[in-house]
Parts: C-alpha cells; sequence; structure tokens
C-alpha cells in the first residue's frame, strides 16, 4: 500500500540508494561561467531502463545508441553526458563518437559498454573532441552525493540547476526517486536541447517503467514550451535499480498507482524549473483547460496558448489581454464554442460565457506582476483537462538569440 | 492568349476599371497616426466575388456574414470596412452589427444589403459605435483614385500601405487586377488580423474564381507568417466586374491560367510587403524548399522554419546560423533524411548533404545585412516545392506587443 509523497530537502539523482554520479571540467563547454561540462550516472545494481525521445527527423546520433540499448531489453547501469558539443549533425562520425563514449564509461566503472547510456546536447556541426572527453573521464570520481555536480553539468544556458527528489513506501519499503534537468532555452550557437534524467531505488517491470515514462512525458516535459522550437537532442531517460529491496512495482496495482503519481511530481516540479528558467524569461505562465472536448483537445489548446508569442508577450507587459488568449485557442485546432468560454487570470475571472466581464483592471495587472501567472480556460464541451508550461517574451530572449555573433 | 504580366505604376485596388473607393476617419482608430479609419468599394457593374477566411474557430461575425453572403450565389456590388474595432468576442450584436453595416453600405451606394461584404479590424471584446459608423459614412465620397486612401484606411499597426495592380491581355481585352492588404502584425490593444481585398475588371466565372483564389492564397497568404498567431477576422476577398468585356474566364484555357497567374504575382506581392512590414521587422525572410516528398511537406517545412522564433532571432543578428535551420525542419513534420539536405542562404552553399562546408563566415554575414535574407533548402527526396515568408524577430516585437500597458 503507497503512502504519501514527500519532497526529500535537496533531493537530486543520487538520492536514492546505490546511484552515483562525478562531473568534472573536460574543456567542451566555452560559453557558460559553470564550467563542469563531462559527468556519469552509475548504479552498481543493475537497472530497468525507460527513454522517451526528441520527435524531430534530425536527432543527435546519441539519440539512436540510446534507442538501440534500450530496445535489447536487457539492464543498464550507466549514463555518461557532455554538455557544450551536441554530437549533430556531423555524418557518421557521431555514431562513432557516441558509442566510443559509452565504451570508455563502461571501461571506467566496470560495465559493459552496451549497459551504457549516452546524451550530448551544445553545439551542432562540431565533432566531439574525443581526446578531451578521454582525459576528462580519468579526473571524474563517483560517489553518492555527485548528483548536484550533475545537475551542473549539463547545464547550456540555463541560470541554475535543476534537481528534485521524493520519497514514497511501497510495501513498507521506503523508495526515493529523483531527478534533474537542463534547460530548453537554447545554447551558443545552435542548439535547444531539454534533458532530464530520472533515478529511483525502487524495482520496477521494466515494460512498466516504459509505460509511466511514456505517460508522464506527454503530460510535463511534452507540455512545455519556452519558445516553439524543439531539439535534435530532447531525451529523458530513467534507471530503476531495485536497491530498494520492494516487489517489483508493476501496472494495475497500488504500488504502480504510488509510482506513476511520484514519478508526475517530480517531472512535473522539472518541468516548471524548465519553463520558469527559459531564456529571459521574467514570468512561468501556466496554462490551465478544462472542459475540452477530449483530452488531446486540452493539450493542443494549452499548448497553443502557452506557446503564442502573443500571450507570451502580454505576460511580459503584465496586460490581462483576453483577446490574444481567445485568438490562441480559435487557432488552436481544439474544438471550442466562443459562447461557452470562460477565462480566469491567477484566479479572476475575466470572460464568462464568450463575452469579457467587468473586472478590476489594476488588480489583475498586480496580480500579474506575480513571478507566476495562470490562466485558466474552461471550455464546458466535454472532460478534457489538461495544463501546459511556458515562459514570457522579453527584449532579453531576443538580445540573448540574435546578439551573439555581431 | 495570354499576354505578358506587366505592374502598374502607382497601381491599387481601384486600377481596374469600373471599381470606385472612398475613405475617411469615423473615429474608431485612436491608436494610429493616419487616421482614416473606414472605407467603401464598390463596383457599378455586377461582380463574381470569392473569399478565403481564418480557419479559427474564433471568428468574427463578419467572416460568418461574408460567407452567408458569397454562399448565396449572387453577384456582389460592394464593401465595407473598418479599422479600429474588429467586431470580435461581442456576442449576437457583433452579427446584427455587421449586418447593419452593409445595410448602410448598400443605402449609401444604391447596392441591396446582400450585395454588401464587410470586414473590421482592430481591438476585439468592444462593441462597434454605429453611429459613428453611419456618420463617417455620410462623409465618404466614392471615386475611381479611391485605391490609396481605402488601402491607409484598412491599416491598424502597419507602417505604410499595400497596394498593386498588374495588367495583362486576354482574348485582345486589356485587364486590370489590382489589390490592398493590410498587415500581419498585432494591433493595440489585441489583434493581429491579415485582410486583403481584389478587384478586378476582367469577366470570370464564379466557380473558377473561387477556385483561383483558394489555390493562391494557399501559395501566398497561408505561407506568410509574423509571429505564429492567427487572427479572428483574417480575410481575403475577391471581385471580378466584367468591365474589360472579355469571355467569362474559365478553368482550363489559356486566359484561365494567365488570370491565375496575376493573381498570383498580385498576392505574391502582397504577401512579401505582409512580412517586410511584419511588426518591429527588420529583415524580409523568405524561404525556399525543394525536393520535398509532397507539397504539403515543401510547405510544412518551409512555413516551419520561416516562423521559429529561433531563426527569426539568428535573422536578426544577421548569423548564418544553420544549426537552427535543421533544427526547424526536422521538427517540422516533414519527411527529411539529415545526409541529403543542401542549405543555401542568400545563395551561398552552406550545408552540402547534411554536413557544413567551409564557407566564408564574413561574406555572409554581409549578405545576411541586405534587407532580405532567403533561405534555399533542398530536400532530395521528391518534387514538392513551397515558399514561405516572414521576418526577423526583434527587440522591436517584444516592446510593441508587451510595453503598451503598463
Amino acid at each position: 500500500m503507497a503512502g504519501e509523497i514527500e519532497f526529500v530537502d535537496g533531493g537530486t539523482i543520487t538520492t536514492p540508494q546505490g546511484f552515483m554520479a562525478g562531473a568534472t571540467y573536460a574543456g567542451l563547454k566555452t560559453f557558460a561561467e559553470d564550467k563542469l561540462d563531462l559527468c556519469v550516472l552509475f548504479s552498481e545494481l543493475p537497472c530497468a531502463a525507460a527513454g522517451v525521445f526528441t520527435r524531430s527527423t534530425v536527432r543527435s546520433s546519441t539519440v539512436t545508441v540510446n534507442q538501440e540499448r534500450l530496445a535489447q531489453g536487457i539492464p543498464m547501469r550507466g549514463l555518461i553526458v557532455n554538455a557544450g558539443i551536441a554530437n549533430t549533425c556531423v555524418g557518421e562520425q557521431g555514431y562513432i563518437d557516441a558509442v566510443e563514449m559509452t565504451r570508455l564509461a563502461a571501461l571506467k566503472t566496470g560495465a559493459m559498454p552496451e549497459e551504457v547510456l549516452v546524451c550530448s546536447t551544445g553545439i551542432i556541426g562540431v565533432e566531439l573532441p574525443m581526446a578531451l572527453i578521454r582525459d576528462g573521464l580519468d579526473q571524474i570520481e563517483l560517489h553518492g552525493n555527485g548528483g548536484p555536480d550533475m545537475a551542473r553539468a549539463i547545464m547550456t544556458t540555463d541560470t541554475r540547476p535543476k534537481e528534485v527528489a521524493v520519497a514514497f513506501e511501497v510495501d513498507e519499503c521506503q523508495i526515493h526517486l529523483g531527478g534533474i534537468a537542463k534547460g530548453s532555452g537554447m545554447i551558443h550557437p545552435n542548439m535547444a536541447t531539454m534533458l532530464s534524467f530520472l533515478a529511483t531505488d525502487a524495482a520496477v517491470e521494466p515494460a512498466f517503467l516504459q509505460q509511466c515514462l511514456s505517460q508522464v512525458a506527454d503530460e510535463t516535459y511534452n507540455m512545455l514550451s519556452v519558445d516553439g522550437d524543439s531539439s535534435t537532442n530532447d531525451t529523458v531517460l530513467v534507471m530503476a535499480n531495485g536497491a530498494a529491496h520492494n516487489h517489483p512495482i508493476s501496472g494495475g496495482t497500488m504500488a504502480g498507482e504510488a509510482f506513476m503519481d511520484a514519478l508526475r511530481q517530480v517531472c512535473t516540479h522539472l518541468t516548471r524549473e524548465l519553463a520558469r528558467d527559459g531564456e529571459g524569461a521574467s514570468h512561468l505562465i501556466v496554462v490551465e483547460v478544462d472542459g475540452a472536448a477530449s483530452t488531446d483537445d486540452a493539450r493542443l489548446a494549452a499548448k497553443t496558448v502557452a506557446s503564442s508569442n502573443l500571450v507570451k508577450s502580454a505576460v511580459y507587459g503584465t496586460d490581462p489581454n483576453w483577446g490574444r488568449l481567445m485568438m490562441a485557442l480559435g487557432r488552436s485546432g481544439a474544438a471550442a464554442e466562443e459562447e461557452k468560454v470562460d477565462l480566469f487570470i491567477n484566479g479572476v475571472c475575466i470572460m464568462e460565457a464568450g463575452k469579457p466581464i467587468p473586472f478590476h483592471r489594476d488588480a489583475v495587472v498586480s496580480l500579474m506582476k506575480q513571478p507566476e501567472v495562470t490562466f485558466r480556460l474552461r471550455l464546458h464541451l466535454g472532460e478534457g483537462e489538461a495544463t501546459a508550461w511556458g515562459c514570457d517574451l522579453t527584449e532579453e530572449y531576443v538580445i540573448i538569440n540574435s546578439a551573439y555573433t555581431t
């Protein structure tokens, strides 16, 4: 039976038992102040593992390698990640280097190369300097408190690391689930990449682990938009090593529900942190849609509103501009009937049944000065619900993404 | 037999014979320097007419009225347009006021109300001040040189009017086709609306006229992106009055091809002008895709690249950032194989077969300082071709769309 889910103070990816991590500066990241740029995650115990990946047709070789590794159906042991260079658009060398990174990490940890996953983030069209990676790996020390260093080492234009862990009970076993993520803003000079890595000491049936990750990613990371652009390298990975000695968690059980819920809370937290730290962002935008004709419609509407440049600009200007919300809803493709729509900004109703209602504009403007702005759109057509996360569009975004070359 | 298509110096919507226009300041537009805000187009002769409209589910009552009028299958005579207030999200009053506008224009011109079309653009959620419109209409004088005034009267945040006309011969009759358009940037405080009105003195079979407009709009206006947001009021209308006394033009003929080609040239010109005058824009962006698996794929790829915030920011920064082009291509949904893609910036090849080639960076940066930046993406998969138009993303865009309320 599942207990309550509690957030762990200072929790990170190495909070679960049996995971070690370490990071170093290998010389790949030339643009950031926080210079760690190469890291390894390792589990003494073999792990069930699952992943979700970018849907882009132009993708990093690391994505290909991870998909091949997970398709083997064997337990995983480790993960190696570099930031600074994305290992994308470099022809066949990309695949060769990705495999070589797993081989080097395997040599270091005593795992087999095919038990190691690999991610890269950074500029594209540049080959990985494998000699630097080889030398860097020698300097890495793996330890049970390595999570915070790993969270910093995967950053690119992120202004702060993103990490979290929760604890909960399953069958009288204490379970930990932790994770880290890095920014969905772009990095100098080419790429936006969202990476998130999750670890748990629960034992989880592999097929159920993939099912949980796919479902939760659709509800969280896939509902995040910083600038509407998605990356060649986007990857979420989860590893479950069973160190908590619980009976392996499967679907259709209370334990399964508890695990799914914990995963949802961790991923929601990281998604919010990613949105809040969007490039140039001054506000976190949350768009909640209910009463949509279907879940798909709710997701479409929420994501379209959250990613509209006009809505994002209005939030930056603390402008309760319901016209732009209606415009974005209208073009989203989700079924909507204007005369049924209610709109709320931070809990204040500003439109009812498709017509604006008198509201105290100054009060709503004040509410919008809070760091988080929540729009709720009630469509009154069905049972579909979804939440999307985004950030406002500021001059700073334009400056970050245009000004560095001239 | 069709002759050459020539652009007419100073051409506008009243260049074709038998069209009159007039405009006035009725008091609806409180935010622009150019104060004309109400206008009428009228043809003595009855016109074949056709339209294409926003696909948004939240739409102005004017769109509904126009669709109903065109569905009657009877000739049209006139068009009334106001700028400043969009007549959207005002409940049932919107439809009543739209119909009343056509009635007032009919009274003025001697047409029947059901022979008049109507468009509005401006802020939403505000009812039209019909008394102002009634008074304004009295002041309007219709004349054969009224096109330039009409082009100004439909402007919102546009910095300049957009108008053009071409002349060509069909069956030894001289034909004129003229048009005007207004901005796809947003206006204070709520709306982006693209309106374009076209007139020709050719006689054209009504069904063929609609077919031409639908096809050409898909190739031009529907390939335009200023900020990815589309409007509740977007409308393109064409009226053909037959004053040139040609044999009515139909499909599958040389005359039909000539007419379609003229329409394409007029609409392409106006689309480019709309992109160039996008809010805050400093560059026109043209994205040409060839070798796509299909026309749909080519359009998807071209439009995704042209509307990517990252690509738009890179153009503003005159950054030959091919990584962002590949990213946008990859996420577009169009079939693409990285190892086949060639990329060109203003004619200079920067990537061949999926790998960057050495190019003289400073030279390409210089080329990108020109007011027009053309990206060509060759996919080498099939015969699909398309062009999309957009503009760069600047701090000015963010300022225009955020700063006016605080």
